[in-house]
């Protein structure tokens, strides 16, 4: 499959590689005016970074088959083998254009800061006897969180690939999300630190308006930051699913964003906002330029990396700009895969290796696939899967003698495939795209309107930041 | 070799490691009292990475095996296949340490910030209005360049990794260390950006006291920034001399360092010399661990990855403290070796793929390596190299008639071995162990004493920053 062919662009994918890049580079060149145009930067960035990103995938094809970065794909008929871990190519572009993106994130404060004079009366400095140097009110602040998640987004690329690498074990593996978010959390403590929670109006009596979680909220962010990279990684193992529900979740955050940037009215949410665009905007590009080579039929495995990487970009949008609860509304598939897989985690029913749905050569469709009980289950897990069977949330086949032997396995796109009967890998996966926008909006739906039942307001309305 | 006996620790050693980490978590653990005490926390930080990456490098030996990460030791009778790459595990442990260390690197300041009573009257409490925080003034571009510095060590350690697997060119490899750099010249753009130099003495009536290079001061980081990784990778290729000159450069550079912070005063450049050696000290822990596998006869290889990221460590170090100058003094044998390899490097004289020194297996002593000349060089190259000859800078063998076919290779491993004779890997890499000592040494004395002829004053008296 690694010819010199499927490893080099079209003709026409050239041309029209290169008349994006060029017109987002005219586009950058022209935000250097006035007081600089931050989030039109980084739009013409993530054009930048598709066009990068999808030239480095197809190139990189071969180099990463010869450096034994390379899978079979088990649900084609011939089993092709191609490259793996194509998600470190899409992180490291990613983390140059962010970093290539800093002085045009701070431009307008480096114009307040050194230019100093006219009308803008932002400008305060204060002579800094100590080192001799003229400190102005820079945002330092803004730019250490910056700092601090970019880190975390290396530390996790890192991790990753070494996970790739060396088939780190599952049980270590969860853990890796958990040294990712350090950086983030460390930065978090010595920089500003708010712990503080809003109550819920019923529960205000007795906790006052704000809660100070302190250490708990610590442990909560850290949870948070395990939960989402590994909750990509276990909603796998068809072609393009993962980048697929990582793009509509990037997507749905972004619009929760420009919610609050065309308010008419400037709050203190909008940084928090904008900051979060930075970090989206080009994770859009460089997965979509991942989704091209990754959807069925694939050309590339995404690899570990890949849902640790955008699982952390998650991470580090909530966290940093205080919406994390908002964002794990955006979670409701992936908290329910892991919720409905937590028999098989925690071995109460059998776990195989993989758990993903069955590819029939004859049918060329996949189905639910099973797991084989070689003893039959103890009478009480036989009738709780009973029980799942009638409800038509597991599959189960029993021999003559009416015991169980082989559940289907307990992951969202075996039940849907329950549900739905057997379909085509891509069908399945803009299935997934599907269940995810739904459930997307009707949690962004929850946020801005149902939660006024339990808060006072609306932080769009009003300038009050909530977890 | 990779047999489960090679990749456990004996008992000795485990108990060594764990009274090692154990004694160094007890200290501490004591370092958050009063002001805090940073660099005794940097320094028991340090004695935890040593033991970390010893036991790391130890276990995942055969798993890099494995992976694939392997190479043959060509200079040994059997030509053993050990791991590759533990440069990796070094630098993620080291990058782990540096980041759990943000808090202690910056309690004073929380502390000063956050408890705001008392004596301490570096307390400005500002309140920010458009935030409704409350700001203190802390240090945040100290912490912004401090994260500026992780960034590029995180960076240039993904790239290495990507150069280790996946064989890259040399010509795209040597600029491998640009996009690591990046970084820490983006952060140092927006935040302070001092880009003034001190003119020395002699040309202070042309050019006054100090001339702003502008956007030559970041040409020339640029250029530090790729020569230092690459010229570590240069000088390598027998068990341990990567890691050896590594330690000595560190080591000479806290010397430097410690001549800031004993003198009874408190002056401009404290700040950026506690800044240097809290990142050099864990830098020497992981290092000592990595030479303890890496000496003669090595049971590892370090990789590109270990000589891109000990380089990017003096960079960063360099560069963030204001002391690029003074660092590249210690330098003299990777310059020399440099621009001794220059021919060879442009091509004028044949260039094979390795130019380690030669390993004979009758006397298991190394050798200078030769280039053969299938075509006798041009009269202009033969003069050249008959000088050389001539002053024992090279050693070529001629032909019955004259013509040279063969010259050594100009590395100066090879040099060295031309100048003393044959000798065993583990004294060579003493000598050059040597070498580097001798020559910071005088870098040393050239900075501090000579430097006095052209400059008014040794800043290490008076508050002064030099480039």
């Amino acid at each position: 499959m690694a010819n010199a062919k499927s490893s080099s662009l079209s003709r026409r994918e050239t041309w029209s590689l290169i008349i994006l890049a060029g017109a987002c580079l005219g586009v950058l060149a022209n935000t250097f005016e006035g007081e600089g145009a931050p989030l039109v930067a980084s739009l013409a960035f993530s054009g930048i970074a598709f066009a990068v990103t999808f030239s480095m995938i197809r190139w990189l094809g071969p180099v990463f088959i010869k450096a034994g970065l390379s899978g079979k794909d088990m649900a084609k008929p011939n089993r092709p083998v191609i490259p793996e871990t194509m998600g470190a190519v899409c992180a490291v572009v990613y983390l140059l254009v962010l970093i290539f993106f800093i002085p045009f994130a701070f431009y307008k404060d480096i114009v307040a800061a050194t230019s100093g004079g006219g009308n803008r009366d932002v400008v305060v400095e204060v002579h800094h006897v100590e080192t001799g140097r003229t400190l102005h009110r820079f945002p330092h602040e803004r730019l250490a969180s910056y700092l601090s998640g970019l880190l975390s987004l290396q530390c996790i690329v890192i991790l990753g690939i070494g996970d790739d690498l060396l088939d780190i074990r599952w049980r270590h593996k969860v853990l890796i999300p958990a040294f990712g978010a350090i950086p983030m959390l460390m930065v978090y403590f010595v920089d500003f630190g708010v712990t503080h929670v809003v109550v819920p109006v019923p529960l205000q009596p007795y906790l006052g308006t704000f809660l100070d979680l302190g250490f708990l909220y610590y442990v909560y962010m850290a949870a948070v930051a395990i939960f989402c990279p590994n909750s990509i990684n276990m909603l796998a193992g068809i072609n393009g699913v993962e980048v697929a529900q990582s793009l509509v979740i990037a997507v749905l955050l972004m619009a929760n964003d420009a919610l609050y940037l065309i308010t008419p009215f400037r709050h203190s949410a909008t940084d928090s906002h904008l900051f979060s665009l930075y970090f989206l905007l080009p994770f859009v590009g460089v997965s979509l330029a991942l989704l091209f080579h990754n959807w069925y039929p694939s050309k590339v495995f995404v690899g570990d990396t890949y849902c640790y990487f955008a699982g952390m970009v998650f991470v580090v949008v909530g966290i940093l700009g205080h919406f994390s609860k908002t964002m794990m509304l955006l979670f409701i598939p992936q908290i329910f895969n892991f919720l409905y897989s937590t028999p098989q985690v925690f071995k109460v029913i059998p776990c195989p290796r993989h758990r993903l749905p069955k590819f029939s050569v004859e049918t060329g469709l996949l189905d639910a696939s099973v797991t084989e009980w070689t003893v039959p289950p103890s009478p009480l897990i036989a009738t709780a899967l009973e029980l799942l069977n009638w409800l038509r949330l597991a599959r189960i086949r029993k021999n003559e003698r009416g015991e169980i032997v082989e559940s289907s396995n307990l992951t969202i796109l075996n039940l849907w495939l329950i549900w739905m009967g057997p379909m085509r890998e891509d069908q399945l996966a803009l299935s997934m795209v599907g269940v995810q926008i739904v459930c997307g909006l009707f949690g962004l739906f929850v946020r801005h309107c149902l939660a006024l039942l339990v808060f006072t307001t609306d932080n769009r309305a009003l300038g009050m930041m909530i977890l």
